[in-house]
């Protein structure tokens, strides 16, 4: 049993990374500034003696003793980086790690990797990111955070993991972060075509692609790394590679909407193609994920049914 | 004529860029914690009317009022980076920039190229930067730096220029900085073979490559780039590109020493070739280098021998 600190723990993958420490019977403590996460992902553990709910800004200096740290807090959709970019590389949280000696993991991305031109994408790939963009402050800000840790555990030899975390879904995921999968979700329940609220729908070609892991593997992932001893980064994602255009059709079938699809200008620096390479968590962690696309596109979207109808 | 902010003025570029600057007429602030700067660099305009230093740490905010903003704050070489990477991200000139709506030039490097696998470097070229390892967090603050850039230009409509500085030598450069120019001149001027005092010498092979630019002409560069219109990255180096080993020979020659080349291993993640595209500061800012190495060198080489007997 172990004191664990889950920054973000109010979010989407926090929240479920929260759910299996607390089975697990450790004592968890959230620290949460709730900029996108929700008091609502947690509230059943509010009032357990294991768990303890900090509002904390991850900016500011935090002193508590634990054992284990995960760090996820960070905007994790880039309309939410471009709001302040000064605030998302401020890193005291490495600090605590220091002074109790804690073991931390880093929750990096994908997104390091930029537009990959190596497919798939292993950890020793050195990744395709341009500096100087839209994207950069997100992606730039997840690279210096791993050469900060780089630097943390060589110097003072705090124990690190890094998860490069490959696109993630499932219950709890926001429902208006402008991602592809909220978005296709909410506009096949919504049973729009494109052009009824004249949103984005495909952005490009449709021909880029990505893989799409459930959220209860990403935590057997994060939750396995953590425990084993390596410490450089480790991909965690589904290798289940489609299309865009694929993904949105699928979606469609599965909500059972008769929308049409429809094409909008392509995003700046979009990368055209990503899949992890996840052979070494396959044989470090003996890990690999179970959940299938059908399975857990399901849960998610019978999650946004019932969010919708609370709402309304 | 116009009140200009050099933080990092005392250093090896910004007292060059000082000079300049104020014999162009304009008033100078110079903000330095003299971390590798030097009051020496500059003590020669302590007193004039045009001139300011400020003692100041850039991790902290700052409030005066200026039209244009050269940010060469930062340790320029990797063992200072290692000894505090959280102090070196720290940004809050970009705020000071956006409240009095200066221009800002931002020093950024070839490092944000890595270990490039396309040469020449051209500004469009994403970079082969590996992000967790003993270079990485030099790299990724420029880059990160960069992002935020961007952003901030984007957001709150800052003018911003990025150059990315090449390997840069001249009088006032660091004499125990471990970088290979003045690795190589103090010991050829020590007469040491390396065994002498068993220091390393060729780190590799000897067949990497650089490119190195006299400080005069990157003075040119920077100053031509702030006053453009162009506010996306522009490399500023010298395309005249040598290995190592040739540089090292070369050197030897001008110093007129007898001592023999030794090689050392490889270093971690060392880029492999470097050398600048510079079409775009030639077409843009009309701007080439003018400098021959072999003069360059024996003014750096005039100063190093003075600057030891001056020691001794
Ligand atoms: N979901 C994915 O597909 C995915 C993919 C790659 C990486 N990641 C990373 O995983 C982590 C969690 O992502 P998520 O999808 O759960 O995002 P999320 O937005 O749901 O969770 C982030 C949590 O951090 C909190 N937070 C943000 N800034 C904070 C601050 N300054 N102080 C304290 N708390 C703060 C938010 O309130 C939120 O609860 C992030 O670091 C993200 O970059 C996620
Ligand atoms: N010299 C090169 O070959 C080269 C190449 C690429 C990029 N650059 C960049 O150009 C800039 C200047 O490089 P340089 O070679 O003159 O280095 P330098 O070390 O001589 O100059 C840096 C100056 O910044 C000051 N400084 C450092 N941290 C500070 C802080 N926190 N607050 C205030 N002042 C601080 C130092 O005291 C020093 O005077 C740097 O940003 C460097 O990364 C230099
Ligand atoms: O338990 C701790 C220990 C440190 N810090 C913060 O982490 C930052 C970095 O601390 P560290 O000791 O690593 O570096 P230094 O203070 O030497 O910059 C500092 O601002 C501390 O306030 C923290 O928030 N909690
Ligand atoms: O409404 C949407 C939202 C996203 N996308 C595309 O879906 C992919 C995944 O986008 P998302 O923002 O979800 O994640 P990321 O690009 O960070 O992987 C990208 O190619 C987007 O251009 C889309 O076509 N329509
Ligand atoms: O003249 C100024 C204006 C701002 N800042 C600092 O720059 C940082 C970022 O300021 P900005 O206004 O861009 O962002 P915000 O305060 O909204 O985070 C803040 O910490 C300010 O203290 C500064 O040092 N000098
Ligand atoms: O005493 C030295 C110092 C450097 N180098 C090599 O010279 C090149 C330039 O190194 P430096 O640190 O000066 O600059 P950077 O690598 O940042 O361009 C690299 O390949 C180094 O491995 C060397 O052979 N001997």
């Amino acid at each position: 049993r172990k004191r664990i600190l889950v920054t973000g723990g109010a979010g989407f993958v926090g929240s479920h990374l929260v759910d299996r420490l607390m089975l697990q019977g450790h004592e968890v403590i959230v620290a949460d500034n709730f900029f996108t996460g929700r008091k609502r992902n947690i509230e059943h553990w509010i009032g357990h003696e294991n768990f303890e709910l900090i509002n904390h800004d991850i900016v500011n200096p935090l002193f508590i003793e634990v054992d284990q740290i995960y760090h996820l807090a960070s905007p994790a959709s880039p309309p939410h980086y471009m709001w302040n970019p000064v605030k998302t590389i401020k890193f005291f949280i490495l600090g605590l790690a220091r002074r109790v000696r804690a073991r931390f993991l880093f929750a990096s991305t994908s997104e390091v990797y930029g537009d990959p031109e190596v497919h798939p994408q292993k950890e020793t790939y050195f990744g395709n990111v341009n500096s100087f963009g839209p994207r950069a402050c997100y992606d730039e800000s997840k690279r210096v955070a791993e050469a900060m840790c780089y630097a943390y555990a060589k110097q003072e030899r705090i124990s690190i993991r890094i998860a490069r975390i490959f696109n993630t879904y499932g219950p709890r995921m926001h429902m208006n972060d402008g991602r592809v999968v909220s978005n296709f979700i909410l506009q096949s329940l919504q049973n729009e075509s494109i052009t009824v609220r004249n949103t984005p729908y495909i952005y490009g070609t449709g021909k880029q692609t990505r893989s799409f892991a459930y959220v209860s593997d990403l935590i057997d992932g994060l939750i396995s790394l953590m425990n084993s001893n390596y410490s450089s980064p480790v991909n965690i994602g589904n290798p289940d590679e489609y299309t865009i255009e694929q993904f949105a059709l699928i979606i469609k079938d599965l909500v059972g909407a008769n929308s049409s699809l429809a094409f909008k200008e392509a995003v700046t620096d979009d990368p055209q193609q990503r899949r992890p390479d996840i052979t070494l968590a396959k044989t470090l962690l003996n890990w690999q994920p179970r959940v299938k696309l059908i399975e857990g596109l399901n849960k998610t979207i019978a999650y946004f049914r019932n969010e919708l109808l609370v709402k309304h």
